[in-house]
């Protein structure tokens, strides 16, 4: 068995955590890093983060999360953005490949077209693209966050609106989930929930 | 660095595949037997995947994704699929934490009246969780997948009708994206793709 996979089976949404413990900027620095290598539609890497240390602003956060004790105790709370204009940073992000040539003129303006054509005047796919991608980003930090020894739980029960509210979010910035991240205090572990078989959740045609 | 951190670092969506190569069953059960530790909201498991190796559907599916190639020349396309009725799956899911005595009875009734109060009767709030959840799946996939030795391109690039009328989906079921997965045929190797340094999507507060 590879080391990623003990890795896989490792990480579990944590329950609570050790309080009182501080988590280094340079770590989560380090953790984003590799993050940022995750894909995304067209690369245009709609997820953003907001890494929440401040005791008075995680409280806020926890008071929009149904008073969770989790994100009291954690070393930080986690929102996790996704950006429905994130088509609009398209030119920047291609115009790297042209300079270098690995891209023509013609594949960056087919590119920069095909992109336009896909979000502009589409809300809905704007901002369901944007919880897409920033989902497959935060699934990648879960597991750097294990592998560098940080125990993390993701959290969909929150108002997004006052989430919105405490952090003054333009309305381009969709929250798609809380990551809450810290030492696991081992409290409290249970058997890891019931998982379906494969092939309940898995049908395979012509394999 | 560990083995994780390499790992991250040589996934690249792959660009094209080699031509007529088989994937085996047995491995994708592998491959799917630890997607399925992914985290999903209140652990309803909303993703589901269809493995499409047989050429003529392959090639229908294709026609549905603008003729792209590399459907083509994959081994196999993936049908990421979210579930809007994961929901309804509750009491299955959770009886056997209360038959194991890790759950009481009162525990079990407030989980279950938990999940029917976030998802019935808000169709928004059960498309984008099945978004969400597919694609946390679908990440720990694609990386699983790499460690296996399977590249792999996730796609958004699709009519989400065409595929739907293709593979007679009922509608709870939401096209979430679909993943190529190959051997990659190195011929066609770019830089990767620009990526953001992290303090122009990671703001940290109070860390």
């Amino acid at each position: 068995m590879s080391t990623f996979t003990e890795l896989v089976q490792s990480r579990r949404s944590a329950m609570n955590f050790v309080e009182g413990i501080r988590i280094p900027q340079n770590e989560l620095e380090e953790m984003f890093s590799y993050a940022r290598l995750a894909p995304s539609a067209y690369n245009l890497q709609h997820a953003q983060y907001k890494v929440i240390a401040d005791g008075n602003l995680k409280e806020e956060i926890r008071n929009g999360a149904y008073g969770q004790y989790k994100i009291h105790s954690a070393s930080a709370v986690i929102v996790v953005l996704g950006d429905m204009h994130a088509y609009l940073q398209a030119p920047e992000i291609y115009s790297g490949l042209r300079m270098l040539g690995a891209m023509t003129q013609e594949q960056y303006d087919a590119q920069i077209e095909s992109i336009n054509s896909a979000y502009i005047g589409n809300e809905t796919f704007q901002r369901e693209d944007a919880i897409r991608n920033a989902s497959l980003s935060a699934m990648q930090f879960m597991l750097i966050a294990k592998d560098k020894g940080w125990d993390t739980c993701p959290m969909i029960g929150f108002d997004p609106e006052a989430i919105k509210a405490t952090l003054q979010l333009p309305e381009n910035l969709v929250p798609v989930m809380l990551i809450t991240i810290g030492k696991d205090n081992k409290h409290n572990i249970r058997p890891r929930g019931y998982r379906k078989p494969v092939n309940e959740f898995v049908e395979f045609i012509g394999v």
